[in-house]
């Protein structure tokens, strides 16, 4: 089975980023944590980032704030696809990092999800390795299943409590 | 070989996803292109989405401007892993169809690429094939030696035209 | 008399929306309430959508944050008026939600309000029903003119309390 | 047959019109077009707003640009529902337009489509009138189906030219 | 000695608006205080503007939130100067109430100053009163000249403390 | 007569500015036009300024684009109130200028008008001098009459040649 | 050793500016604290900018916050490099003291870090300095590597506490 | 004499740069002009800026467009100062080229200059080699000069055309 390596540029992304690992532990995929900056450990970044694909790696996730830049390093390192988290700082509310991440010049794509959308860059990097392996495919299906159910019985329990018909 | 499935919102979007389409054929991989709309035709748009993964797709593009909804309806209706092209159009230079396609809730990710960001969109679904597929991934490579070869080319050039140095 | 329909993508929402379901109470107007999510729950979205009209509906108030697609998957499935509210999440400040809500392609208008105004999403819902009812029409113009007093109320004591003439 | 009100606050914003009044006749809803100014023509403004329920109109449309005050002015001075196209002008690409319109403070809604929505304003104010009128709405259904034809002959035109299968 | 008329369009506008009223009070110029609605009490808005001049005001304050109409709803009913204040709400930062007073069309200026800039509001007022009223330039004067001492008292303070030469 | 200062940070505002010149010399007003740059001519700048008032200068209008900061240094040397116009440059259109021009700390307003208001920064200075100016205020109110006729009569001719009534 | 002069445009930036003022004595460099404000003492500000060079400073580190014209102000009467840090303040969340301070006019650049990057602004005056200086060089070079040491440590720890691996 | 290198991320920045390189050619410092790619060629990058230092350059000048990582990836090699030059693209006209170029993490700052700010940013890189070179410091005194000559010279002329004086 294929990994997913996990990287954030800084420890202080970590409270944002445990949502993403524990959504990948959920489905039990294998799972390589980092903190490698693109500015204050470079080397270690391209080091890391060129291995990836024969350490067994499938699928690369960054988060990073404000001039996020290390998605974008590690993608140039590596033909896996990127997922890039553009974490929200104490200015700008996130806007910074979202357009470092997603704005890549042509021929360098990340794959960008949400502002601390940690969670959904786990899925999707879930569903990227779905596509060649049916048993996370069928973890993944079922999970969406389930979610469906739970807004169905919200929407029950709170249909019922604030609808009303005049009599 | 897994397919690639491209959607457009309108027939309009595709001077933009020309690039795109172009690239994946670059890579010979076979490729069904739609124009599907979340709006003016959801069913359509919710069956083709549905039936992706059986019909032998491994990953699925969608570009729409403005209040750009496709690529996460079609995210509601596949396991697959979808990018999202946000579409610039007449007005706010594209970043309404930017949030509108990457700011998706919780539990639904969409693999935003940049604003017309075309030609990338097919990079990304060609390395998320890769994943499982080396004939992909090595011609990806390939590319990859090749732009930059031509930016070193590029850089000899420049280089030696416009520096200078006090005689 | 016509029903309102009040959905949400999520019950998240609920603190926002109480508002809006009060106002439409304190009118006796009937009022359905739903959780329905575009992207989890597509299926009963719409489902729920395409029947508003012949089940006796007579406008649809839809609220949703981030990349806000609710209304627009309703207003695909509906010939009734659908009035979306962008709801404010953690980043961005609803500017998100706003642009995905109110920037509708050509041929599917979404009646967008304020971010976060689901009294005022409430009170377009009434206007709407009062064409063609003059009940409500007659409610609203008293609560007009209540309003109205409030406003000169509170003007009488501020205007005199902090207003000063140089003696 | 209750009327539409067609308002715009500049003749200059005619361009952007047309489309939304040649859009109502093509329904033959009967329609008074108006020039008129929150700030140059004030009375004026406030004079038709406040007859027009008397004056058989069932929905008002107002267009304006810059800091775009003309739809709250005739909002102000009728409980008709309002719509509100904010119009795009030489610098800020209609943002200002779209946030003097929307953002309208408790207790006094604005329906507010895209920047230069003409069209969908014009869809809207039927749809509206289609809550009691089933002509309005029996043609609003077919202009819907024609338009979804509209997209199936593209996506088959589309289709066939540009995908394409290994051999 | 001319008034200045301060208007808020809301009570809860009062808190930012202290500041400008004590700072025409420290100039012991008169001044009424007025909460006045462009929408929910457009009548005696306009009433109120259109009598400024006549009333003995010589310039005008307005202060509003969001789509903030108050400023230029009184502009368009009198020729004095008038000076807005946009006003921060709960959400877009006041950028909302910014855009909605500053960009006024051409023919109807209104003299804006910073979100909840309500002291440099009544600064403005005064200093336009001071173009034809020597006693109020005397003391704007000395005013200054006040601020300017403190600024330099916390200089010598903080550069005493702060300052460091290497030994 | 108090005469009016017109400052542009450079000759490539003039363009623009030329309605606001236009402006003053329609209603008679003396008016003295200057290129002085905050940055490349700070001592004259700041001379110019200093001595406003005792050169019978009532008020002044200082246009500058990008980092815009004439208006807030002429605005630190003269009791005088200052208007500020800020100037749409290559990029940002405009937003640059308007936020350096209206977000002045507190004790140093600038008047700001909307992001190329020439003619309005015009129509302000007047007003304020009208404070005191009986001949202008009148002809400020004929202006006003003549505009809103202008508006009256595109009024009559665009609603004769758009309205239409279902036969 | 030529000295670095920093520059706060009120005493409230003090609490951002103490990492500033602190990194610059970690490398003992001597350093001139002040606060001078570009509109309440322009002349203080001019002629502190116009004697830097002699006084044998090598390089300014101006603060502001809002219209922030400090760090123009400052390079408009002196040839040093000046480093500006754009302060956040109450609304914008810095965006306007981040144009104001960094879109300056052709002619004269200040060098624009962060909004809030008052350490960034302190490492960049040193390696400014750095360029003729060896001994801050190599301090500079040093102090890189812990924090490289740091990050790798941090690496160290949490890539063993959350990676996992399937079993 | 140290050398200035100037790095653009793409040939087509080159339309932009040359007035940047003119500005340096114009002093007779010398220049090394490359083309480098933070993600196409990173080696090369890493290893040009790494070698600064020892090769006798003394400031960078880094020109990058979209999310503009060049200027980082240098900093992140090398303690010389390095200049970032934001360039406007396609869409979003430069604040995504700025974002990702101003707003670096703690510890690695990168001086920014204007969008498009090429003169600016060969200005700024002269200032930082004037802090230890008096011959271009002289130089860079006279340019002032001359700059300054310019405006007072279009400042006449302008004057004296446009101003007049009521008879």
């Amino acid at each position: 089975m294929k990994k997913i390596a996990v990287i954030m540029g800084s420890d202080s992304d970590l409270p944002v980023m445990e949502k993403c690992i524990n959504k990948i532990k959920e489905f039990g995929v294998p799972c390589e944590v980092r903190v490698l900056s693109a500015h204050r450990t470079p080397s270690q970044t391209k080091e890391f980032a060129s291995s990836l694909k024969e350490n067994g790696f499938g699928v690369v996730i960054a988060a990073a704030g404000k001039a996020a830049h290390l998605a974008g390093a590690v993608a140039a390192n590596t033909i896996l696809p990127v997922i890039g988290i553009p974490v929200k700082s104490s200015t700008l509310d996130g806007l910074d990092a979202l357009l470092s991440t997603v704005q890549m010049p042509s021929g360098m794509p990340v794959a960008t999800v949400a502002i601390d959308g940690a969670e959904n860059a786990a899925l999707l990097a879930l569903q990227i390795l779905a596509v060649s392996d049916e048993e996370i495919a069928h973890k993944f299906d079922n999970m969406r299943k389930i979610a469906s159910e739970k807004v169905l019985e919200k929407d029950r329990i709170i249909s019922e409590k604030y609808s009303f018909y005049a009599e």
